[in-house]
C-alpha cells in the first residue's frame, strides 16, 4: 500500500493539499447499522477548526464536512463512506515567496527531494490540514466505539513548553481553548502564548490520550500490537517526535518490582502498563502521551538554501499556530478511535469463536 | 493481515514460541543477486544471543539459523527465503507452575483472554525468544543497505536504571557486554548489574539506535511516514513502552527558533529533528532512542490471580535477564534495517522516474 | 484491508453509490511528473458513459470527473489524486418498488443478509455505477504507461449472445457503439440488439484486452501472480463469470506440443500463453478474455422472495443495459491498466539492481 | 505486500524451492480452539503427493509436513502457525542441461529476465512442489470450516482432453488415481493416458471445486469480491489459463430470462450463478472450474533459446506429470478452503453486529 491509508479492516484513506479545491477521504469496513450523519463529525472538526482562538492561526476554514456515501437512511450501510471538505480560505499568494526556498524545519525540502516536485502553496500535502479528514473519520469510530461498547477517547494538553498541567479534569478540557483540563493552570497559558506571540517565536508541547471502558484482547501480536500501531498513528501526526504508551521514559529508572501491575480479583492494582500487556489491551484504560514540536512557521528570520542549494533566508509570514500541539488534542483522540476501531474488528474477526462479555478481572481495581 | 507480518514490499513474516520445536520466519520482497550465507546472520544473532554473560540469562541457545530457500549458490534469488532456528534447551518443566495463574506484567493474561487458551511454557509466543528470527531477517536488511548504499545501522546501550552514558563511541559498543558505548561507564553498569542480581529485581534501560550515509526521500506520507514506521517497529520491541525520533520529548519545551535545523549550502547545520522531515528522510543521521522497561520475571513476590480470578502469588524463579534492555540493542537494529528496507523498495517503486543520486545539500553540514 | 481497495503500491480505492450525491475515489502511489489532466480521464469515462446510443441505459449522466488533489501546475505530485463525479441523473422514485423486494439475479439479497440493510435505490454500491472511477483511475494508469513504456491497453466486444467477431482491426473498435473491431459484424449486431430490445430481454457478451509492448518480468510469484491479478481484477468487474488467459479454456483440450510456445532468437513463435509464464510477463502481448453474463434488469416478469421470505414477483422497469457487456470495454483496459502499473511499480522496487531495458530476445518473432 | 501471502486476516505465506532443502510456510490468523495435528493435513497431502500412480511424475516425495508452532495440547492457539516439509528426493543432476537454456512453456526465462539470476534445478520456485504447502495450510481452513459450519470442500477433475465427465458422483472422486467423480469414465481415462505416456506428450485438463453448506454474505465489495479472488486463487496455481463462476462462458450465448437464478421461499430455484451475486455468497454451493494447460515438459523436442539469446533444442527428460490438471485437484480444494476461510474472518469481523444464524432463504430449492 502506498502510504495514504491507515488501518487494515477499518480503514481510512485521504487525499487533499493545504490550498488545493478540496480534501477528502473514505472510511471502509465501517460496521453497518450506525446511525451517523455531518453533525456528529462536526463537532470534532470544530474543535480542531483554525481560527476559534487567538493562540491557532488565523486561517478561517469552515470544515464543513459532506458524507457522499456509505450512509442511507441516516445509518451505515456497510460500504465505504466519503468525505469530503471544500478548502474556502486559501490565498495562495501568501505563499508565492517561498516557491524556490526551503523552510527550515518544514517538509519542503524532502517532498521535492522525493518527488522531484512540489505543491509549495502552504506546504501542499505536507500541511496539518489534511488531519481534518483524519477527525472526520474518526469521529465515525468514536462513534461506534461508545455506542457499542461504551469506550470513551478522551484527549488533553499535558503540557505546554514548561507549564505541565497537575490534575486531569476531563470536564474542563473542552471549556478552554487549550484543551487543558487543570483549571489553574488557564491563567499562565493565557500570558505564556501572549508573550510568545508577541515574540514571533513557537513553543512545543506534550498531548495525552485516554481510552476508559476498553475490552481486553485487543492488539495482534506479534507485529501488530495495540502499543505499535499506536506509536505509528500518534507518530504519524504531523510535529509528533515521542510517544509513551502508560509510564513510558519513565521506565528507564524503574525496577521491575515498581513497575509491574500487581493484580487481584478486584482488578490491576495499578496502571503503569497503559492499559497494555504483551501488545494486548488488558481492559484497563489506554494511556497514550506525545511529544509535539514547535511550529518551524516562526517569524524569527532562519537560515536556508533554495532549490539550487544556494544559501537563502526564510521568514514565514503566513498565519501559523504558535504551538500546533495545541489543535492536535482531538487528532490524537480520532487515531486512537481509528486504531481500536481497526484492532476491535481484526480481533473479532479471528476470535469470534471465543470472545467473552466478562473479563476474568475487572480493569481496574 | 494478521499481525506476524512487518513490512509491505520487503517483508519478514514469523513463527515460533519459546519452548515449541523451533522458531522461523519468511523474507519476501528481498533484492535478487545479495551474496548472503548463514554466517552473515550469526554475527547478530550471537550479539542476541541469551547466555553470553552474566548479565543476561542463563538458558543457553545455540540459535543457529539455517537459510531453507531463496539464496542459491551464495545469492538471493528474488523468492522467498525460508529462516530456521531449532529451539534446543527448553526445560518445559520450568514452567509447569505458572499454568494456571497469570504472571503480573507478562502478557499471560491478555493472551487468555484474547484467544481463550495459550501456550504457557516459558511466555509461549509472547516470549522475546522469537526476536532472534527478526535480527536474523533485519541481517538479510543490513547486509543490501551496507552493500548497496553504505547504510549502517549503529545501536546502543544509551541508559540503564540511574547510568546515563555520555560518550558515544561506536567503536566501544560491541566489545562489552552491555552495548555500552561509553568506556567510562562500564565499571558502574558492572556493579550495578551485581548488586541487582543479588537483590532479585530488575531494571529498565533506554536503548538508541542510529542509521548513517541515509539516502533522501524514504518514507511514504501520509500514515506511513519514516517515523511512524519507526515508532511502530520499535514499540512492537517486547518491554518497549517509549519511542523518541531526534530530539523526542526535549521538544515540548523548545522554541521553534532552537527546534528548527537550519540548512547552508554545505548540508544541515544540526539535527534535532532526527533525520526525518514531514515523514521523510532527509540524508541525515536517522536517529531513534526507546526506553525499555524492566522485565516482569523477577524473584520478588507479586500479587495476582489465576485462571478463575482467584487470588494468588507468583514467584518467576525461571532464567531471565535482569534487564531486558541490554539485549534489545541488536533487535533495535534489526528493526531499523527492516524499516530502511521497506521504504527504499517503495520508495523507489513509486520514484524510480525522478530520484537522483546526489541531493540538493549534503546530509551533514 | 476492507474491499474497495485495489493494488498494492499503485493503489484505488472507491466509494459512492448508483443514486447518492456523488462517487470518487483516490488514487495512491502515482508517480510524480505525469502531466494529467480531467481531459484525459474524460475520454474513457465518455466511452464508458450511460446513454450514448440506443443499445445502453437511458440514464444520463455527464459523467465529469473533477481532480481533486495530487496535481499541481498540470502534473502529478506524488501525493493521493483525489476524484470525484458527482451524480446529476438520479431518478430514485424510479426504485421505490424494489424496496422491500429482492431481483433475481441482482445483489439485493447478498447486500441485505450480509449487512442487514441496504441502499435499494438502483442498486445502491452493488451498481456498475461505480465502475466510472475504475475508469477515471485506469485512465491515470494508463496514460503512464503510454508516455513513459509505450504500453497500450486495447479492449473490444469479441462476442454478443451467438454473434462472434472474426478480425480483430483495433482501429475499428472506437468507431461504432458496440467496441466491435470486426466491420463485418456490425449490421448483424445492430439488428440482433434491436430484436433485443423489442423483446424485453438481455444477452450476454464476451470482451477481450490486450496489452501491446509489454516490458519481460512483471508479476510477483507465488500468489500474486501478474494473471492471478487479472483474473482478480477481471471478475471483480460486475456482471463477469469467467475469465480466460491467452488460449483459456482452449489448453483443456490442447497437447504440451502444440500448447507451448517455442521460442527463436527472433522472438517467442506463438503466444497461446497470453503473454505470461509462471505468472510473470513475457514481453509478449497480454491477452485476457472474459464472459459477461446477461443483465438481470429486464421486463420479463420473474418469481423472487420479498425481505420476509414470502413469494413475490418482479419486474425491473428502470432504465437498463440490454448487453452490458458492450459497456464493460472500457472498465476492462482500466483494470489492465490498473493491473500492469500496480506490478510495474511493484517489480522495480524489489528488483531495480537488475532491472534490463533491452529483454533477451523480442516479445514477438 | 511482495507476492508469496495470501490472504488478509487468514493469511498463508510460502517459501521452498523444487531442490532446496525443504518447503514451508506460515498460516497466521487461524482461530484459536481448533483441534488439529499432522495428521489431519496429511490427507490431502497424501492426495496431492507425486508417485502414488503411474500418471503423475515418478519423483517420490514423503511430503510429511510438520506443525512446527502455533499449536499447543493439540489445539491451535491463535497465533502463527510453521508448517515444514522437507525435500527428500532432489537428484539435482537430473536437471543440469537446462542450466543455460529456457524450456519452451516454462518460467525458465521470466524468472531469468525478473531476477537476473534463477534456481534452475527443477524450476526452482516456478515448481509445483510449492502447492504442497497450500494444500498443508488448506487443510487447516477445510477443518475449521467442517467443525464450525458444515462447509465442505470438493473437488474433482471434470474433463481430460477430449473426455468430459458426465456424472458427478462425489463418493467415487477419492477411489481412482485421476479424481474422477464418473465411474463410466474411468476406463476411457486409463486407456487415454496410457496413449499420451506412450506419445511422451502431455495434455491438458478441467478441474472443478464445488463448496456446499455456505454461509450467506461472504465476500468483500468491490474489488476483494468474493468471486475475485477465488479467481485469483485459482488463476494462481500453477498451469491453470481460465476460471469460471457458475456457468461461467457459457454466459455468453444466455439470455437474462435464462441466466438469473429465481428465487422462491423455498430457496433458489437454479444456480447458474454459481452461488455468488454481487461478489457475496448467496448460500448456495459455489461452484468454480478452471482449465489447465498440459506440462510443458515433454519428451518432444522443442526450439528454444540459450541464456544468450542462441538458438538451442531442447527434451525434458525428468519425470512429470503428463497432466498436470490431476494433482490440481487437492489444490484447488485448498485454495478454496483459504479464500473462503479468509473472508468468513473478514465478513465477522465488520459485520459481527448484524450476523444472522438463519438465512431469509435457504440456500437451495
Amino acid at each position: 500500500m502506498a502510504g495514504n491509508t491507515f488501518g487494515k479492516l477499518f480503514t481510512v484513506t485521504t487525499f487533499g493539499e493545504s490550498h488545493g479545491i478540496a480534501i477528502g477521504g473514505i472510511i471502509d469496513g465501517c460496521p453497518p447499522g450506525l446511525a451517523i450523519s455531518e453533525s456528529d463529525l462536526q463537532i470534532d472538526l470544530d474543535r480542531r477548526k483554525p481560527g476559534t482562538s487567538r493562540y491557532t492561526t488565523a486561517r478561517r476554514e469552515e470544515d464543513e464536512v459532506q458524507i457522499l456515501s456509505g450512509v442511507f437512511e441516516g445509518r451505515t450501510t456497510g460500504t465505504s463512506i466519503g468525505l469530503l471538505i471544500k478548502n474556502t480560505d486559501q490565498r495562495s499568494n501568501d505563499y508565492s515567496k517561498i516557491k524556490d526556498t526551503f523552510r527550515p524545519g518544514h517538509a519542503d525540502y524532502t517532498y521535492q527531494q522525493k518527488y522531484g516536485l512540489r505543491d509549495y502553496r502552504g506546504g501542499g500535502r505536507s500541511s496539518a490540514r489534511e488531519t481534518a479528514i483524519r477527525v472526520a473519520a474518526g469521529g465515525v469510530a468514536k462513534k461506534y466505539l461508545k455506542e457499542q461498547f461504551g469506550i470513551e477517547v478522551l484527549g488533553y494538553l499535558s503540557q505546554l513548553g514548561p507549564i505541565k498541567m497537575e490534575n486531569v479534569d476531563h470536564s474542563i478540557t473542552n471549556t478552554n481553548a487549550f484543551f487543558c483540563p487543570d483549571a489553574n493552570k488557564l491563567e499562565a497559558l493565557d500570558e505564556y502564548m501572549r508573550e510568545l506571540k508577541k515574540s514571533g517565536d513557537s513553543i512545543g508541547a506534550k498531548v495525552s490520550v485516554v481510552a476508559t471502558n476498553m475490552p481486553v484482547g485487543l492488539g495482534e501480536p506479534i507485529f501488530d500490537r495495540l502499543d505499535a500501531e499506536l506509536a505509528h498513528a500518534m507518530m504519524g501526526i504531523n510535529a509528533v517526535k515521542g510517544v509513551e504508551i502508560g509510564d513510558g521514559f519513565a521506565v528507564v529508572e524503574q525496577k521491575g518490582s515498581e513497575h509491574r501491575d500487581l493484580m487481584s480479583p478486584q482488578g490491576f492494582k495499578s496502571n503503569r502498563a497503559g492499559g497494555i500487556l504483551g501488545g494486548i489491551s488488558s481492559g484497563q484504560d489506554l494511556i497514550v502521551h506525545m511529544a509535539l514540536k514547535p511550529t518551524s512557521s516562526i517569524s524569527v528570520p532562519g537560515e536556508t538554501v533554495d532549490i539550487n542549494g544556494q544559501s537563502a533566508e526564510v521568514i514565514t509570514k503566513g498565519r501559523h499556530d504558535p504551538c500546533v500541539g495545541i489543535r492536535a488534542v482531538p487528532i490524537a483522540e480520532a487515531m486512537m478511535a481509528l486504531v481500536i476501531m481497526d484492532h476491535l474488528l481484526r480481533h473479532r474477526g479471528q476470535n469470534a469463536d471465543v470472545i467473552k462479555t466478562t473479563p476474568i478481572i475487572p480493569g481496574q481495581a
